[in-house]
């Protein structure tokens, strides 16, 4: 193998594959970053066996040449290292050159280095995707409807289906559900934003991998193409490939625990709300529940407590846009509640109460096709 | 006590004080910040017995006022806590209210707090501190000299002398150095640019806690007024007040182990020398030592080497200015001299050798009152 490509590109696209690179991996070779050098392109390759990302830099881009393809070949070289020297390389242009035993020289304006390579042949071949089952998705609302689920996934290893957000794509609409059994985040598109001729079930998704993924999301609208295989899902990300396995077991059916009828319905605006629950935050999280307790005394306003014996208490007052029906008062984990609001664009929040052990339901007033639910703390007084 | 005050006055003062708070504080009214409310401001004082900071909040700036005192009176409130809530408060007041016990009500917008307060009378008295030996000095002057030095200071505690950086005053100048034992930062400016008539040997001031006072150094050319007593130096910053203790014991004399003529001297651009050795480094890391090597070939360039057993090797070539004397190849600590290159912001530096097992000697080309010194490593080969 032996090529010369414009260090910008190659730096760019290692910064993409790297993010499949971990620390704790048992397997060595899954420690480096795989370099095939064809014809026509050069592409890279990392994998931590959960997720795997390929990138491919082509030889020319609009007329400029980025790629001189001397000898095609493959090496594998150690990722940690390779990220950091590239892009502190002098020059413009990197030359790599494979000799025997897989040792790579790299040339850069004014240094040189010998690195030990790996045979590229021990690296695994990635899973072949049959491509019948796939979507079109708007790059912006795949990232919001990420940031507004994945938070509420599960972090307890010992339910490991709840540590992934449920994907359930029927003819209509597009649904992600993430929940820890404490509260649950879902959010809904309708097949006016998406290109659905599809019906999957029980596809679940690892939260930490929707969050690599989101990462390398352009910000830009550009179409992200969906491929759905057998235990596989793979995002065609411009020049980028991005697979990752899909977790096993059955995602519990929460349909049912989201109450449709009120005994209490608040509007408040966002901002005031989510404030006066940051503050009330302060004076909870000493104490590892984060209790802070909302009372809704009249029809005009709603007041926030919270309290610490070694410290005092809080006590804020929002007015309400709307309040209808029982004045209640109800005790809630603060930071969940405040995960919840910080993914709501909308000015308005709507609040759905139906009683002290009941869980309690949050919405943005502009939009219907996002849903938080926060159960509530049962409290002395 | 009993006043109201601009939030965010309040706010930018305790921003400052709160440099003197730490965790591990074993005196629990440390943990707190005090507030005096006096007739014609407010003071905030915090401290963790090294270090004291004192803010003065005038009560009226350029005639608009700041405060407006109801009572006068003194509290302490839990320092973390405090920082925390009176950023996030909702009003652009803060009124503060002292009860019997210390209770401390504060009142913000739609927001009230009872908090419980300590009783100033247990805050530790700051030192007190005769003007007679002070010096003037600019603000951005102070913050280069730390910034040149004190990453020097070793980090190892059975050597606490060697954890502050020495100040030396005399007639002539002020000089600054640092040392861990094998590498050595020293910066000098002379009565030009100082208001001095003074001669103070063996003030050594903590590294850490110059650190924590470059923090608070304003960076447009405002003047420090640094007043040298006992066992304590006070810096006088705008409306801050820093105090800090001086490191009890004999600062080593260092300017014996500085070579006075060279067998080599090689003048390289600065830069080009920095992300030579920046490289080398990379390969040099991973074993604890961080060794690289220096070779002088001809009289033309340097050649910069340095290899990991798993890894590989790295070759870098820096073309000098000028290279005079033997040719030689010495071995060093990579780091140590990345530390030293950082703080230098001339466009050329000299390198002075005068053996294998002699110290090396860094100096930028354009100023002859900084200097660092790198003690060479012994290789077998």
């Amino acid at each position: 193998m032996e090529f010369k490509i414009l260090k910008n590109k190659l730096h760019e696209s290692i910064q993409h594959v790297s993010k499949a690179i971990t620390n704790r991996t048992t397997i060595p070779i899954l420690s480096g970053i795989k370099i095939d050098a064809h014809d026509q392109e050069v592409i890279l390759t990392a994998s931590d066996t959960e997720i795997s990302i390929q990138s491919f830099i082509p030889k020319e881009e609009k007329e400029n040449q980025i790629i001189e393809i001397k000898k095609e070949g493959s090496v594998v070289l150690p990722a940690k290292f390779f990220v950091e020297i590239i892009r502190k390389l002098p020059g413009e242009y990197v030359e790599i050159e494979v000799n025997s035993q897989f040792q790579t020289i790299i040339k850069s304006g004014t240094s040189e280095l010998q690195i030990i390579g790996l045979d590229p042949e021990e690296y695994p071949v990635l899973p072949s995707i049959e491509e019948n089952n796939s979507i079109l998705l708007a790059s912006d609302l795949l990232k919001s409807m990420i940031k507004q689920t994945s938070f509420a996934i599960s972090t307890n290893e010992s339910t490991p289906i709840l540590t992934g957000v449920l994907w359930n794509v029927s003819n209509e609409n597009l649904k992600f559900v993430a929940t820890d059994r404490h509260r649950l985040a879902s959010r809904e598109i309708s097949n006016t934003d998406i290109d659905l001729h599809l019906n999957l079930q029980n596809i679940v998704i690892s939260g930490k991998t929707l969050n690599e993924l989101n990462k390398l999301l352009p910000d830009q609208n550009s179409m992200i193409h969906i491929v759905f295989a057998n235990n596989q899902v793979l995002f065609k990300i411009d020049s980028i490939l991005f697979y990752t396995r899909i977790l096993d077991g059955i995602y519990p059916d929460t349909s049912k625990i989201i109450p449709q009828v009120f005994k209490t319905e608040i509007t408040v605006p966002t901002r005031m709300f989510l404030e006066a629950i940051d503050r009330a935050y302060l004076l909870s999280k000493e104490n590892q529940t984060n209790i802070v307790k909302m009372i809704v005394k009249d029809h005009e306003e709603i007041e926030i407590t919270s309290s610490l014996t070694s410290l005092g208490k809080i006590t804020e007052q929002v007015k309400a846009e709307k309040i209808e029906g029982e004045l209640i008062q109800i005790s809630f984990n603060s930071k969940y509640m405040l995960d919840a609001l910080k993914v709501i664009d909308s000015d308005h929040i709507q609040i759905g109460i139906t009683g002290t052990m009941s869980p309690i339901i949050i919405k943005p007033n502009d939009n219907t096709n996002m849903l938080h639910l926060i159960l509530p703390y049962r409290t002395t007084n």
